[in-house]
């Protein structure tokens, strides 16, 4: 079992954003460069566009540089097959003082079908920094909707478990 | 506290391999194209390295197609500047059944000074196909030094946190 | 002045979509390799970018293989900065029993500062093919709203010059 | 019918070059990555080409940065197959005091049997600009051969067309 | 000094084809991703234009498939700087049986002067393939002008010299 | 025959460093986009890989700017199909005051089948340059196994032959 204490909140001085302010949608078709031997979608070229429809959000909220500082979380679902358009959104889940969590979910189209399926999910963490590359605090992120509140709740347990992890994998 | 439940085992019919058969070594490059607007390395670049060389190195354990089930930690120390070398090497830490974890380190190499850095860690789970797709047991991995038997046992730990987390975030 | 005359419609007897069921959304980040020597996007870059979000419209339509038989006419209208987010929106604004005219809307976001400008606006021309590689009808496309019926119009009056442009351009 | 007006010329003050002095040849081997589903070469590739060998011509004309204002026409007559050869030719027609229109003709050449095909052709306007970016006078193309006059009197008429268009489409 | 002996002959019962029949011209606009530390351009990138606009000459001559089999010679005289144009022109200078050297020079043309510069040149071999990848014979070249005499002959010269430096390094 | 003269020595008052701390590694995955007519590896792909690995042996020994020369020999010994792992190993084999030859073992990896084949070598002469882009000495490099000293002796060789040749290819 996990234990949670209160994780850090967002600075709250800073003027909150609702969520849906900073969501993002990135697209992307599949081309043939980016298949593995199965001819399916590489997983590395997949992260590399979750990174790139997080990061949106991530600069949408903060409107500074932000770069990433972990992918928490990031699961494959279904294979993609090569040709499939790429949907991606994404929305920051919660801030805590210099870091934030943003989710992003991740759909193939099959133009041809039509068919939409849902192929991934992902947490990562992005930090926002200054012109000298200096971490700076964030201001908070309001979330709205049933579905953004129990996503600011779960990115609270998530974190605390990433920092029990580190302390037990020091051992 | 996270409780330690026993992980499924490689199926032991199958030949054990020692970890070192099968470790990879990739580099890359990095290129202007591959900045943010930091003029830094954008983190989706380095996952897709990442995923790369973990899959060079679980698809040399298996010797058969594999894929990335997940990314389960992946942390940033670092920027990596544009023009240096980006040097990135891929273990097995262990094999469940039918997925496995791969490690992977990534330093970069600033090649004017020849100063390195360890600039990313990471945790992937890879699963082993068959040719209709199916998955397939994978041999167990033979941990030799202090160091592959550390990860060995942490990479058990990790899997009960995912299984853990799974289950909470359903509530 | 040109004359109008009756444009060719869709097949009546093919199911009509609206307009909204094909529109599509595109985005990509450009990167140092998209500059020309003044450090702005390439024209050709977002050329791309524009055949492509419309061949996702036109392709959701027509639930075939389609392909581009022209560019009617692509304005630029801002330079794009290199790190700037581009977004494109296209319908399918006409249907002419095998071909359809797809409009496509361009805008940047700077995504330090937020802004969002409008840079280009483009029509383009698809034709739907079975497969053989034959040219097939396409079902009618129905306008609903005040912009989509002036654009359905336009489409037709478009149309009406380039043929007139044709003829004129034998002698 | 479309009227005749008389457009403007190049400012006469300038140096008048002739049209094959900035003609360009521009070449491309298509790749696996730029086909469509169809197995043909994406429009939005041979787009990039054209916008790259006219904007050759058109710096080579004009000897200052150039951006591409439109493409006015851009017709596809034939598909292209991956792997065939791409040679593009482009020509200044005509220009218009700070604007030239240039021309484009796409060949493909099949390089296993030596069959070149007609398979493209284009026409652009581009703007010259000084280091502000402000838009500078252009000086005159002399059209020699009588295609070449052919294509400069060609020029003024589809800039006629598209004056009035843009007119006609205010209403 | 080294001892010309008389190099293979093209078989002479395939057609002889004159050398400019197969010449080709290759063009690459260098972009930001082709740079190396320097700001010029990677010796790799040139090369890689270097083979694909030596291989077009081969297929022209030859009419089928072909590999390089070596590159025998390739300098660079001068640095390339990012956004110049490379202009390549390549020749198949000897047809031995069933291989050929081709020759290559590349300029560059700086688009805002219209200075153009040789910066390399570049003797390669290729042979060519049946639909089995065996090795076939390859008709002769009939070396027309002054120029391409000389090239004929120092192409058979430079043969020479390759064969006796392999049986020199065997000891 | 040819005849041996004494090549120019690195510069003694310059630190010598053993070959082996100098050498490196570099590895690509091969991807459909680098697949020639015979859906093998172009030629150029691999030359462009070869220059990039020689590039990191050559600045690690001289810790300075450095630039290709010439590719004084590069030969292809079998074809790589596309999914294959390459492999590449450089070493500095020899300084000649202000240039130096390094060589480059090409493998490639099966991942399917864990079969390695040896499929190129080639060696290049790179000089080094001070921040004006003059050449500047290197410091000697010092073979200790018996390859390296074999190795040593060739490339002084090498390095006759080719003065000689350039001297004869003037008349």
């Amino acid at each position: 079992m996990v234990m949670m204490t209160t994780p850090p909140e967002a600075p709250p001085q800073l003027p909150a954003k609702p969520v849906r302010e900073s969501q993002a949608i990135y697209t992307e078709l599949t081309l043939p460069n980016d298949a593995n031997s199965l001819g399916t979608l590489f997983g590395g070229k997949l992260m590399q566009c979750v990174d790139l429809c997080a990061a949106i959000a991530a600069v949408r909220h903060a409107r500074c540089a932000v770069v990433t500082a972990s992918v928490d979380q990031l699961t494959f679902l279904q294979p993609v097959k090569i040709g499939q358009l790429v949907i991606l959104k994404s929305s920051v889940n919660r801030v805590f003082r210099t870091s934030m969590e943003v989710g992003v979910k991740v759909w193939v189209e099959d133009l041809a079908s039509g068919e939409v399926k849902h192929v991934s999910s992902a947490y990562l963490t992005f930090v926002a920094l200054d012109k000298d590359r200096q971490r700076i605090p964030i201001g908070p992120v309001t979330p709205e909707t049933e579905d953004e509140i129990r996503r600011y709740e779960h990115a609270g347990h998530r974190r605390e478990v990433r920092l029990q992890m580190r302390e037990a994998m020091k051992k």
